[in-house]
């Protein structure tokens, strides 16, 4: 990595990077972008970055955990354009799209906890249930076609740096569900559900968490064979609900809580 | 409320509409928006609405649950205008910013679980934080003075009508814990803390939530006498990290999960 002279950027690296929005411009780029040091030095680790833009003072501490591109010095002022974020970033890079992952083999569910997403449709949501799965040690998420795009900027940005460590397969739910052992125990959320609290619940199996408004949809919770529920504090009402990516914590730490003796 | 021809939005309503994103003019018009059936339908039964735009198809539906002002009939393009949401909803409204609410007494801290919020800066963080203190029965939320604030319309609109059920007051935090009783079990996330999946937690008490990128502040952690870790799967590295709103359902989930017998 040299360290030339600040570059200018063109409108047309602007352009490039503003299109990164988009799934379609993605495809076809076969590019992902992500900003600030932490999600970038992270995803560094794993993806191969196709430009990198940060300031001297980034490149001087940071420069050298780049690997495989030049580093180009730009001023704040730059990044400021390029940021989708509200306070600019040190760093703002583009990453190749790695190839899709394959599905696990069958008798990963058997052995694993998975988590499956029905129509997951906020990246921001998506993103902080990555970020989740990073801590709770789920390395594959099963998503559903019409899941948001992984490799969405809100997406990258809310997994802080999860998306190197989680894997996402988008597929055929309820195809997929129909292969599995019969013994897996398949989870989901639904009001009339067991107490997720009180519950003896497995060590693997699938937990399934659906649309932000409509919940899990009828077509894949006619495959869920443990109905859980997270209720809610006694005479609270009906209006409440919680955040999808809230559910899926609570739910995945009741999973794992029980790794350390409780 | 009379169901008149459609109004036309003038540019006043529309800046008016704008400005309220910044504090400064929700202080100056003492006044706050809500976008959406089920945000602006729970927060019309506590708050008083000052002005309400929605589609007919909205009014006919919903709008005898709205009194004290008349419902103008817009155009969904004048909503499209107006929306700060991806989506356009049905119906935009301004509601009435309440009096700040008083600080508990002090036997309440000993009497109930209550939360506090050192400097949390994003929006969407608080608002998912308030829907889940809603769905956990915490009614108090106690933030410091330079927590953003629970009347951003990122954060009613996060809250998904939350805000209409919780009370959040902002005040000096270190000095408030200064003044309770010592008894009073004052918790904390810390990574050096007890794992909170299996210590004995306390019925009552104060749980604590810090900054998302740099925690509890170091005078607000001098109160903490009950130091917690939320834990990592095994064998996960210390790269990985939870969102805020996500660590505050885990621990809100652990001190609830005790009234239904676990």
């Amino acid at each position: 990595m040299k360290n030339e002279s600040a570059v200018q950027l063109t409108n047309r690296v602007r352009k490039e990077f503003a299109s990164l929005d988009e799934a379609k411009w993605r495809r076809r780029t076969g590019l992902f972008p992500a900003e600030g040091t932490k999600c970038v030095l992270e995803l560094a680790a794993v993806f191969r970055p196709r430009s990198v833009y940060a300031t001297e003072e980034w490149i001087a501490e940071h420069g050298a955990a780049i690997e495989g591109v030049e580093v180009c010095r730009v001023q704040a002022r730059d990044l400021r354009e390029l940021t989708r974020l509200s306070s600019t970033p040190p760093v703002i890079a583009a990453f190749e799209l790695p190839e899709a992952p394959q599905l696990p083999d069958r008798s990963y569910f058997s052995e694993n906890l998975t988590l499956m997403l029905d129509r997951v449709q906020d990246p921001g949501n998506l993103g902080t249930i990555l970020r989740t799965c990073d801590w709770m040690g789920v390395r594959n998420i099963i998503a559903s076609e019409d899941t948001v795009d992984c490799f969405n900027p809100k997406v990258v940005q809310a997994t802080m740096g999860g998306l190197a460590r989680t894997k996402v397969v988008y597929t055929n739910l309820p195809a997929l569900l129909d292969t599995l052992d019969k013994s897996v125990a398949v989870c989901g959320t639904f009001l009339d559900g067991e107490n997720i609290y009180t519950a003896a619940l497995p060590d693997s199996g699938v937990l399934i968490m659906g649309n932000e408004g409509k919940g899990i949809s009828d077509e894949v919770a006619n495959a869920v064979n443990r109905r859980l529920l997270i209720p809610s504090y006694p005479g609270t009402d009906k209006v409440e609900s919680l955040n999808v990516a809230v559910a899926t914590a609570i739910a995945l730490s009741q999973f794992r809580m029980r790794l350390f003796g409780q």
